[in-house]
């Protein structure tokens, strides 16, 4: 059985009436990550893709930079009243154990991102850790940006049924679409996609575009610079960190993307015809 | 100067072409968060209420139950590179300091929510925190609920500006909202709905539906619960876990509120004429 989707009954109130029919709900249930049979953390998040997901959680607290960081992860022992293995539980076993010691002190996966006491250190923190140098040259064209949205849900299996399932993905400048991924957590979607490159050691993604069909704030644009991407498509508003960081890092950062147009962010010279 | 909202130039594709022009986001900076002088965690907030926010943070986490239990709350060191306070640390002082010793340990804040292998042990370690027992008795006309997103739209300033800003927010059966708030993170913005009326020694929130312009998940149920509240509406989908766990305690749980009409996910007999 599916856990992404559950059936639940529901109640409708429609045109001043109720009526009762079944619905469909996206699946959110915790998953708790254990590093060398350690909790360090318990994450809300949408079944499925789970390794992927730790994967690109990891990359992005800067644990692991490759798919030899990490000589195991499997489901561990974790069962439901019933006795089933849940599947909830994911035990790391990481090629060199002491890269992971800052998560077992507290503070940890909550602040890695906001380590500072303003903006400016917070972005300080990051750019000592970012890896990949981003892209420079012109990408992509901008009536292509325009139908990433669309394209992008038309993927969405998920969303269709529920309509509460965030998704990402990466496009190729031809316009095609790959590593699509839906999560009830945004950040959850955008690790799933980078943690699936990651395993098919395919870090940093050049020559790609992020696209969320949420908002972007600073955690998605970190993400996004800690994979080496050039460039970030969200269907919806930005953060001001989120500005900030993607200008001093070299993001390309689109927003309030659809078929009517979008907004640049930051690194608007590198969308072909800007004008910039 | 305002850091609610943060004006930024950007260059807009529209119907094929590129212009130049200001636009606004939404504020999001790090807020630190000590107590008793040690650094618990940090969070990315909309800068604005961050006492409430704190307080309703804290109260979520089951470290404080009423105003009594903070002796201070106050902006801390923390300067910038000119000198200058950012107030983006908050220390605060406990009561019962022992209180927070949890905190203090790893997989602090992250986990609280669901700290167990499934979605049912996360439910059910809720439930022995849980301190107040949820309203029975019908409140709300089911046209009153589909006017609530569009009334509390028209009370988010900063929404309208920016398109990027989450909020949550009090309605009484006669349709009046109390108490709104804005932030880039939704479960912020219910926070410090919570966290203002807690300092307004209001806990339990009777006779009240919590609104949230936002989907629902299982932590957002999870705060609506911990502040006795009988009702939560979202605008958007909520999440199978944040059905499961609105079953379980007796909240009733609207998803999908629009003019139109809403869904009603658990606790229908609550509603007004909803026949059940």
């Amino acid at each position: 059985m599916s856990r992404v989707t559950v059936r639940t009954p529901i109640r409708r109130f429609q045109n001043g009436t109720f009526t009762s029919r079944p619905d469909t709900v996206a699946g959110e249930e915790p998953l708790e990550i254990r590093i060398g049979g350690v909790p360090i953390s318990t994450t809300m998040r949408t079944p499925g893709h789970d390794i992927e997901l730790i994967h690109g959680l990891l990359h992005a607290e800067g644990i692991i930079t490759g798919p030899q960081d990490v000589i195991a992860a499997r489901y561990c022992a974790g069962v439901d009243s019933a006795g089933q293995n849940t599947y909830n539980v994911l035990d790391v076993s990481l090629r060199d154990p002491s890269s992971a010691a800052e998560l077992v002190r507290p503070r940890a996966f909550v602040t890695s991102s906001a380590c500072g006491v303003c903006g400016t250190s917070s972005i300080e923190a990051l750019q000592r850790v970012t890896r990949y140098k981003l892209p420079n040259e012109p990408l992509f064209d901008p009536t292509m940006i325009s139908t990433m949205p669309d394209e992008l849900r038309t993927q969405q299996q998920a969303f269709k049924t529920t309509g509460g399932l965030h998704a990402a993905g990466l496009f190729t400048p031809a316009g095609r679409i790959e590593r699509v991924r839906e999560d009830v957590g945004r950040h959850n979607a955008v690790d799933k996609v980078i943690g699936a490159a990651l395993l098919a050691d395919e870090l940093p993604i050049s020559g790609r575009a992020l696209i969320t069909s949420s908002r972007a704030s600073f955690e998605l644009v970190q993400k996004a610079v800690m994979a080496g991407m050039g460039m970030l498509v969200a269907v919806s508003a930005p953060s001001s960190l989120a500005v900030q960081l993607a200008v001093e890092t070299g993001l390309t950062l689109v927003g309030f993307t659809s078929a009517r147009g979008f907004n640049i962010y930051a690194g608007g010279h590198r969308i072909l015809h800007s004008g910039m």
